[in-house]
């Protein structure tokens, strides 16, 4: 499945948050990763990111789809890399 | 559409393009908005962000979505609002 992961979390937890989204996505965008992932991984990620933030602070959005069909992602401005449309 | 848009800017430009993302979407956590929006809204408020980012270093991702079937959001940590499902 194709995930986007949204963080917002405290200065402290950013470093840890990022390195174990690293782990499993990659880092598109200050606070967002994306990438296709199997449902048992992103279930684990979920729990390692539950373990690591504190949930009366810390937020993170996990946008998942089952099919990336008639979607795709428009990049404005600085763009580093090519622009990947999903799928 | 559905729309999920994620922005990293130079602090000075977050107010402005804030300001402007507002009017079309929802602000759900930082730097990340998302919303459902006609295709005549959406390329008017690219058009407004275009105008206003600085095409070398800001940069903002707009991932578009024709349809959100099999599609759901998850939310981890602090949730201030209920968590919508999205469809």
């Amino acid at each position: 499945m194709f995930v986007i992961l949204t963080y917002d979390v405290n200065r402290k937890m950013v470093s840890k948050v990022m390195k174990t989204c690293r782990k499993y996505l990659f880092h598109v965008q200050n606070s967002v990763f994306e990438g296709t992932i199997t449902e048992a991984k992103l279930k684990r990620l979920k729990g390692e990111l539950e373990n690591k933030i504190d949930k009366t602070a810390d937020r993170i959005c996990v946008y998942e789809f089952d099919s990336t069909k008639y979607s795709r992602k428009v990049q404005l401005g600085s763009v580093e890399e090519i622009s990947n449309i999903i799928d």
